[in-house]
């Protein structure tokens, strides 16, 4: 229902996820963080040459240690090397930054490049001592085992898993200049996802040049339709993250305005990271269901973006739709706790799927509908709630999913 | 470790609940909105005499018929009855203040009083159309059982019951002017509990002589330290109301300004509230434990009590509860999303219970504990979680409860 301007037929989706990009190797290995040797817990993603860098973070005002080395260390504008280990959030921890720029040593010396031109993520349990001998031991062999290929790729994504259920990598081509470029991406959930102004972590590559400048307003313009627009139950980790490397290595002119360039660049990004939303969302702790909320007819961007992540992020309605019930009484009433000036008396309300679409709600007032047409809509592994205010034109998207007993069972036992 | 410096001796809890005070009867009735016979669903309140009436609402843009009736009713500081349905929210109905209006002329009828006295109220399902007929029938039934004893004050606290698994309702006597004075509560629960400025349904009735001016003031200042800081699941309801009748059968000088008297009725009041806010986190849908936050050393009230309250309102915390797994981590998490202006880096927690009491966290880092004793403290029904800001004068406490596999399954299909 809501025009997805951005989906364009240019953008193509490509393997390869962070090494499709030209000069981006990357790796995943066992360092030791988690005691079960099968899963690995450190991931490396170089390139050949310093990118143009730009990050997101939390707005928790508790922080993982990292957060502060990698601000302090891509300020210039500039990295070339992303290393993160999962089992650890590096958080809570009275020596947290000293280890967190130790590995950056550790790792610039590996590579041969500054020590601030690292950055550093982590995450995993909070409060948990942490200390250097696995990276020690990991730092060599994840770089002696770097590769720019898709297998490489998938083992970085896959070192970043916490309570992710599969891995999630991305990767799509797109043209400037006439000059094939790309973008890649990592990203991972799955539980204390409820991000503000920045989402878990979410590691971008890409060889288009670009200003660093220009880079940090793509991301910060961009996390707000949709890495911001996520929620899996409501807590803001300490830990998010979202950072971009561009190097340049495509061989477009560097974008140093919003042209047309940056608009196509810009377009891409959305996509790469809507797709990363989406794939967050449906790998939810303990998800059965995707919940793809669409408001729109809202009186501007920002009251349609509220009311999207109000409902996707309210444990009644996610509980309902576990239970596939048609409860559209918990939509309104989430409308009706977000922030902002807006009219609330003419809401209109289609739930849909595969199994077809069912409106339950006009002028924000029942609208008689079959309970078993419902059921067979909700019944599906992917939702849509379509929204429609009748107050404005604006639109907005949010991602969430259902609240199951699995999310309990997870979270009962999460540290052991 | 907080003071309590509203729990003094001369504060005692007594029989009756709403009856209690001089004056009040009550009664609860079948009318028939549910279709289990067996399960009141219809509560009347009535003083012999008008009262000062105070009332405070939710903030929810979506706001159930009755309130809007309600606050009209007593926009002139008095009534004389309430009137509360269970079964449907009389929410989202395009003819909802008709019908509530309709069911305030008939027990104005029956009462001999005017239908603008009365309050009105309900609780239930959002959106689903409600007939004038039950009311019709049930509105004189009810009338006829009213009655001045301990069993009609608990027929009607059972009559408000949705998903709460047991009936709330107390009292307390006090002295002012060296006259008893009483204070009656029922308060329900126990989903879509998040309230903002107002709570879920609570009716208070006191024979208190008191200007309504005054009981305004009161319960406005009230329930920013005990209703407003429960929370069951961060869903703020359309329907969120508590209301308070003082009807000066007490014979104490009418309290008029915030001396003494004031002081003590306010005082009265913080006790029987902040019972309230502990019987409806206790009666949580879903809940195996009671969660009970104290903050000090907060920078203000209004940290200490948005910092109590993330804590109690984190799904990720209260699933850790439910699994009795000491995962500090995710409390100084919640800390850091609280809103406002406030340093967390000098946080120690203690959590505890009639088991004990263990430190797990100092200067905002991992404290060390022994795992097998924390396990024991968390067995416990009642877990208080002792949360120490060092960063200013202020206390506050917040009322929750775990997040359980029963809370999924009551919301996975409620409307059954």
């Amino acid at each position: 229902m809501i025009a997805e301007d951005y989906m364009q037929p240019e953008f193509t989706y490509i393997d390869g996820g962070v090494c499709a990009p030209q000069g981006f190797s990357a790796s995943g290995v066992h360092c030791g963080i988690r005691k079960n040797r099968s899963k690995a817990d450190l991931a490396l993603i170089v390139s050949r040459t310093r990118c143009a860098t730009a990050a997101v973070y939390t707005t928790n005002k508790v922080q993982g240690a990292p957060l502060a080395v990698t601000r302090a260390h891509i300020a210039d504008g500039y990295s070339q090397a992303v290393l993160c280990n999962s089992g650890n959030a590096n958080t809570c921890n009275p020596n947290g930054e000293t280890l967190a720029r130790a590995c950056c040593d550790l790792l610039g010396d590996a590579l041969h490049i500054p020590a601030n031109d690292v950055v550093i993520a982590s995450t995993g349990v909070i409060g948990q001592p942490l200390p250097l001998e696995p990276f020690a031991r990991g730092i060599p062999a994840a770089v002696a085992a770097l590769a720019a290929t898709p297998a490489a790729a998938l083992a970085a994504a896959e070192a970043v898993m916490t309570t992710d259920t599969y891995a999630k990598t991305q990767a799509l081509e797109f043209t400037l200049d006439g000059k094939p470029c790309r973008l890649g991406i990592i990203t991972k959930g799955s539980g204390m996802i409820h991000p503000n102004m920045a989402t878990m972590l979410t590691f971008i590559t890409s060889d288009v040049a670009i200003a660093p400048t220009l880079l940090q307003r793509a991301l910060s313009e961009e996390v707000k339709d949709s890495l911001n627009q996520i929620s899996i139950d409501g807590d803001t980790s300490t830990n998010d993250m979202a950072v971009i490397l561009a190097n340049g290595a495509a061989g477009n002119a560097e974008i140093r305005d919003d042209g047309a360039a940056y608009q196509t660049f810009r377009a891409a990004l959305h996509r790469l990271c809507a797709w990363a939303a989406r794939e967050i969302a449906r790998d939810g702790e303990g998800a059965t269901k995707l919940l793809h909320c669409r408001v729109r007819g809202a009186r501007s961007p920002e009251v349609a973006r509220s009311v999207a992540k109000s409902i996707i992020a309210s444990d009644l309605f996610k509980a309902a739709m576990f239970g596939a019930d048609a409860n559209w009484g918990r939509v309104l009433c989430a409308v009706g706790y977000t922030t902002g000036d807006f009219s609330a008396n003419n809401i209109a309300l289609t739930l849909q799927s595969a199994a077809g679409a069912v409106k339950v709600c006009e002028h924000s007032a029942y609208h008689p509908f079959s309970e078993d047409e419902a059921a067979k809509v909700l019944a599906e592994k992917e939702i849509e709630i379509l929204l429609d205010m009748h107050d404005g034109e604006a639109q907005a998207q949010a991602w969430g999913c259902d609240l199951t007993y699995d999310y309990v069972k997870i979270n009962g036992d999460y540290r052991s």
